[in-house]
C-alpha cells in the first residue's frame, strides 16, 4: 500500500453517498458511507456534505459518479450516448466548484436513445467491473440487480446497449400498495431459495408473454390455496426477477453466448445466481467494490490521478 | 313493458352496488346504484343494503353476481372451471339466507387451472354480452377494461379461457406512487386521443420483449425533453393498454380473427378502440348493460324466471 494519497471517489446517489480514499495505486485505504443522498443531504447542502465526509483526509482531487449528476444534483452533467467506454465517459465530466482548494469533477452517465434510458452511476461500477475483470472486456452482459435492475451488454470493452427494468420499485408497489400485497407480511422469513420463488421464475419463464400476464396469478393461487399467504413475496420476487431474464433473453444484442456479471448486493445476487440457473445461463461472477474500482479508472481516464509506480507486466501475458 | 316484476339483480362488486328490478321479458323497469362495494358495506352489513337498495321494489327473487360470492363477500360461492357457459354457471348458483321472505342466489366466478386465474363478476357481463350479440358465440374475444382488465375468448357459447392484465392498478400504482408519477399531474387535461398515447402504444408494440422492458422509458423520455411531465399519464396509459394488446396477439388461444367486444366505461373503451385499430384489429363492438343482461339470463338458465310471454319466433330463422 502506498500512503500517498492521490484521489478521492464519490458513489453519491438517491439515498446514500460514499466516499473513498486512494493511494497512488489505486488502492483504497479509507471509506466511509453516510445516508446523504441527493434527496437526503444534511444542512448546508452538496458542498456540507463533501466537507463532512472527508473531514481529515488530505485535500486531493475529488471524482463523482451517480445521482449527483442529475437535474436533481450538484451540476447537471449531460449524458453521453451508447457506445461509451471509460475514455469517452471520463471526457464527458464536468468540474464544480466545490471550494477554492479542490477539485471536484462529476462523470456523465449514459444515454441510449432507442429504446430511450438512462444510467447514472452504473456506467462507472461497470468500468470497475472491467478493470476487474478484463477477461469479460470482449463480451460479457453487466446485471445491476436493484430498485432500476439495469442490463448492460459490452463488446469489445465498451457498453454498447443496456436495458432498465424496474424490478425492485414495482416489487415494493406491489408488496405495500395493491392487492397481490394484501394480507400479505411484507417480512419473508422464508429460506432461500424456496419453491414460491422457483414458482415465480416458472411463470415468468412459461409465459411466452411475459410477466404482466401473470402477475393477477400470484392472486389466484392464493385464493386456490396453492400459494400461502406468507409465500406470496418470494412468488412475486420470483416471477419479477425471471421478467428480467425473459426479457433478456429476448433482448440479447447478438450477445446469447455472453456471460453474465453480477454486480450487487449479495443476498439480491443469490437470487439471480438461482435464476440464472434456472434460465439456462453458465454461473455469472459476482463483483463487488465496483463502485470504488470504477471512480479510479475513470480518475485514470480523466488524467486526474497517474499510477506512482510503473505497472510494466500488469495485462501481461508473462 | 311487462309490469309483472319477477326479479332484482345485483350486481356487487368491491367498490359499488348496482340493483336492477326486471319485468316479466327481461326488461329493467328501474334501476339504482350505491358506493356499498363488499368492502364499503353500510351498518348491518350485506342484509342492510340488500334492504336498502331494493325498499319499496316488489319481495321478488334476487340474483347476485361479483365481489359477494367471494371468501370477503356474502357468501363464498366456489368457482366453476373453464370452459363454462351460462347453463353451468347458473347450477353452481348457491343460496343465502337474506332474509325470511325472500330468495337470495349468488352465482359463482370463474377459475382457470393454467395459467392460474380468478374472475367473479365479468362471467356474467360476457354471458349478458352474448346474449345482446348472439352472432358472436361461435367466436370472439371478449375485452373488460378495468383494474384488472380481463380478455375472454368465447367459442360455441363457452368461455374457454382468459387472461388477466392488471392495467388500472399499476396504472394508478406507477402515477400515484413511482418515479415515473413523480412530478406529473395525475390530472390529465390532454385531449383525447393524443400523441402520448400513441407513443405508449407503439413502445408496447415494437417492445418484443413487453412492457417491463419499457417502462422506465417514460423517465428517459421526460428526461431527455422528449416527453412533457403533462404527457406522461398519457404515455403510461397507451404502454399499459398496448401491453394488454401485444400479450392479447401472444394468447389468441387459436383464435386470432376472432373479433374483439369490448365491455366498460365509455372513455375508457374509446381508448381501447385507439389500440385496437394502432394494433391492426377490426373496429370492436362496444356493448352496454351487460351486466342487467347477464343477471337475467342466469335467472333464466337457473330456472328461476320463466318468459311470461312465449317468444316463439325468437331466434327461429322465419
Amino acid at each position: 500500500m502506498n500512503m500517498d494519497v492521490r484521489l478521492i471517489g464519490l458513489d453519491w446517489g438517491t439515498s446514500s453517498l460514499r466516499a473513498y480514499l486512494y493511494d497512488a495505486d489505486g488502492n483504497v485505504v479509507a471509506s466511509r458511507q453516510q445516508p446523504w443522498g441527493i434527496r437526503h443531504l444534511p444542512d448546508g447542502g452538496f458542498a456540507s456534505a463533501l466537507q463532512a465526509i472527508t473531514s481529515g483526509w488530505p485535500l486531493c482531487t475529488v471524482i463523482a459518479a451517480g445521482m449527483v449528476g442529475s437535474r436533481q444534483g450538484w451540476l447537471e452533467v449531460p449524458y453521453i450516448e451508447v457506445p461509451a467506454d471509460a475514455p469517452s465517459i471520463a471526457q464527458g465530466r464536468q468540474r464544480v466548484t466545490a471550494s477554492a482548494d479542490r477539485e471536484l469533477w462529476i462523470v456523465p452517465g449514459l444515454r441510449q436513445r432507442e429504446p430511450a434510458n438512462v444510467m447514472r452511476g452504473e456506467e462507472t461500477q461497470i468500468v470497475g467491473a472491467l478493470a476487474q475483470q478484463p477477461q469479460h472486456r470482449a463480451n460479457a452482459r453487466f446485471v445491476l440487480p436493484g430498485t432500476h435492475s439495469k442490463w448492460a451488454t459490452v463488446v469489445d470493452g465498451r457498453i454498447v446497449a443496456y436495458d432498465t427494468v424496474m424490478t425492485g420499485e414495482i416489487y415494493a408497489l406491489l408488496m405495500k400498495h395493491s392487492i397481490l400485497g394484501a394480507g400479505v407480511s411484507p417480512e419473508n422469513t422464508r429460506s432461500f431459495p424456496n419453491d414460491a420463488f422457483v414458482a415465480g421464475l416458472r411463470n415468468a419463464k412459461e409465459s411466452a408473454a411475459g410477466a404482466f400476464s401473470r402477475l393477477f396469478s400470484a392472486r389466484a393461487l392464493m385464493l386456490n390455496g396453492e400459494l400461502d399467504p406468507s409465500d406470496v413475496p418470494d412468488f412475486l420476487s420470483g416471477l419479477l426477477i425471471g421478467e428480467e431474464f425473459r426479457i433478456a433473453l429476448l433482448r440479447d444484442h447478438g450477445n446469447s453466448s455472453a456471460p453474465l456479471c453480477l454486480i450487487g448486493e449479495p443476498s439480491l445476487c443469490d437470487r439471480y445466481m438461482v435464476a440464472a440457473a434456472y434460465f439456462g445461463y453458465a454461473p455469472p461472477r459476482v463483483i463487488g467494490d465496483a463502485a470504488a474500482q470504477g471512480l479510479w479508472q475513470l480518475a485514470l481516464a480523466a488524467g486526474l490521478v497517474a499510477r506512482a509506480t510503473p505497472h510494466l507486466f500488469s495485462g501481461a501475458d508473462a
